[in-house]
């Protein structure tokens, strides 16, 4: 394949580690891995995780959990508050594979009990620390009453709890990180005493990439969710969860314009593209990605002192170090570490491996 | 139509009071009015141009004009500058319709030269200040080059200078982007004054939704080509560019859970529908979208003292007003107004006018 406009490229070697990594990790700890799938969106990648012994994924949204099912998966956990409007299609889920579903307050519940037809595991998601969805895990007077709402009915199974500490995202140190993680386990082990009696099989369940990568303290925790890591991306490389050649998709971008006066080069590759999320790097600049060189054998460490300082709609603007301005002309091609995988990977929707690639880069 | 995922609406009677608008007031400066489709990217908006008696359009990619050429339109300027990587499209497309391309650079005229197979109209692109693609306007000489190089080619056809002044989305007050107008303006009438006499027929061209919807002094302009108004958004309200009430889409998203602890509802609809751009609101808040309720004769105007706080990939947190969150249930749907409607609109591609819902909302 011949390179001629933004195209996202995949280094499998690097994903099947970072899979790798995460399945002897889980193992390591005894926990169930149950990998989240919303980062790739992909059957292809999907398959890699099943060569590894993987059978039960996360995604967060009911068409997600549809198109896994028709690439034969058939144990998925929505991880995203059940959206009471898609009914039908969770009915229709709920008769073809082992759904778990997510609830977060009283309503939801009561609708299922009039509106499901079919089987769902069902898990209270709880909020320990992040506040997005969710009961606070010390609020269990709201605990109890929805586990009693859901125990009297018998199409909905209690499953347990699960969390999503997204607040690991806004941790400025990898102790920061390690810190969250044994405070929201405190919590959950907390809850998950009060229950365990009644619900002997019920499970805790934790997710987020930062604290799965970097965290050895999983004491009560059954099962891990972390997505990210399938390709890991900038933003995880500065909180420290990987390293940078970790980092396993690069998006390729057509040179179009050099100003050399300014020691910038534009790409065509922007906010429709890489997405427009930005980091701020250890120098302190606001940045949107990091440019690299790219080969048919893989792609060079990050260009020194070089960064993508802004990106429009289609256009990026790359500033680039004096010595390898010289080396880069309009024409070429060169390829971008994304900050935000999950991001790009929506939009760009297809990954063409690094073997795949013809000589023009 | 039922809502019952995140749907992006649009206000059909507010879209064309946009156009028309755009459409009088190049009127009525004597404008040639060649809009940018980047916005919609989609050939029923494209119609609605049509119906206004618009002929000549202008797109970002090589893709889009692709696009719109299959839709019918026969006159179409790619205003981002040449990818010579997509040479065989180009000349393709050149084949078929009056196509402009965008030259910033001697290189990418040298290589027209050599791969062209059929006639093109070529701007120049000039920086007038944004400093991104293009040659300064006080770079006469690397100009002058250009222009020599272009006209001693038979395919290729000097047909003026463009420019886009992407710097006025940074201006404070709408002041700051008329002087950006006038300031442009003067640089670009300096052009045309050293270059009218050897080619008569050239056209200075400008984009820009913000100063083509604010400035009134296009002395000198002979074309202008924004783009966003068609929709406007939340960025083009903050800068003064439009009224709330003509912004003419909204994101209908489901209503998951409720906090109402922190005043807030979590919603289905996040950065992979409205992107994360953000813009900081006028009582200093970074805010990610502004919520209003639907029906089918339309929206509201935004809920007071309401915003869009924070966005991960499919959820969006939403602070309500305390007694606006009394009215508002889990199962309910509550609208968007976009940051950026560009990219909303590039992630979500379909639209649904408001005219098609069922009385869900």
């Amino acid at each position: 394949m011949k390179i001629s406009k933004p195209t996202l490229l995949l280094d499998k070697e690097k994903c099947l580690a970072n899979i790798k990594m995460m399945v002897e990790k889980a193992k390591l700890y005894n926990l169930k891995f149950r990998p989240h799938f919303k980062t790739h969106q992909s059957a292809k990648i999907g398959k890699y995780f099943k060569d590894f012994g993987v059978n039960a994924i996360t995604v967060s949204s009911v068409q997600m959990a549809e198109y896994f099912a028709r690439n034969d998966w058939k144990d998925i956990t929505i991880a995203f508050p059940i959206n009471l409007l898609e009914i039908e299609r969770i009915n229709f889920l709920a008769q073809k594979i082992e759904l778990n579903i997510l609830a977060c307050n009283i309503e939801s519940i009561n609708f299922l009990k009039t509106n499901l037809k079919y089987s769902v595991g069902v898990f209270i998601k709880i909020d320990t620390g992040y506040h997005r969805a969710g009961i606070q895990s010390e609020n269990t007077e709201e605990i109890n009453s929805l586990i009693e709402t859901i125990s009297k009915n018998s199409l909905l199974k209690f499953k347990g709890f699960l969390a999503h500490d997204g607040h690991t995202y806004n941790a400025k140190t990898k102790q920061e990180i390690i810190e969250i993680r044994s405070q929201s386990n405190e919590n959950l082990r907390l809850l998950k005493k009060n229950f365990i009696n009644d619900f002997p099989e019920l499970i805790i369940s934790v997710g987020d990439t930062p604290s799965c990568s970097i965290a050895e303290d999983f004491d009560g925790i059954d099962e891990i969710r972390p997505g990210n890591f399938v390709f890991y991306d900038l933003m995880q490389y500065q909180l420290g969860s990987c390293k940078i050649e970790n980092i396993a998709v690069v998006l390729a971008c057509p040179v179009v314009d050099k100003r050399i006066d300014r020691n910038e080069i534009i790409i065509y590759g922007g906010g429709t593209h890489l997405s427009t999320e930005s980091i701020v790097n250890f120098q302190n600049q606001q940045i949107f990605g990091v440019p690299i060189l790219i080969s048919q054998k893989g792609w060079s460490k990050p260009l020194e002192n070089s960064y993508v300082s802004s990106l429009s709609q289609e256009h990026g603007i790359v500033k680039l170090n004096s010595q390898i301005i010289d080396e880069i002309n309009v024409g070429d091609v060169i390829g971008i570490i994304p900050v935000h995988s999950c991001l790009t990977v929506n939009l760009m929707k297809d990954l063409v491996e690094i073997s795949e690639l013809e000589n023009n880069v």
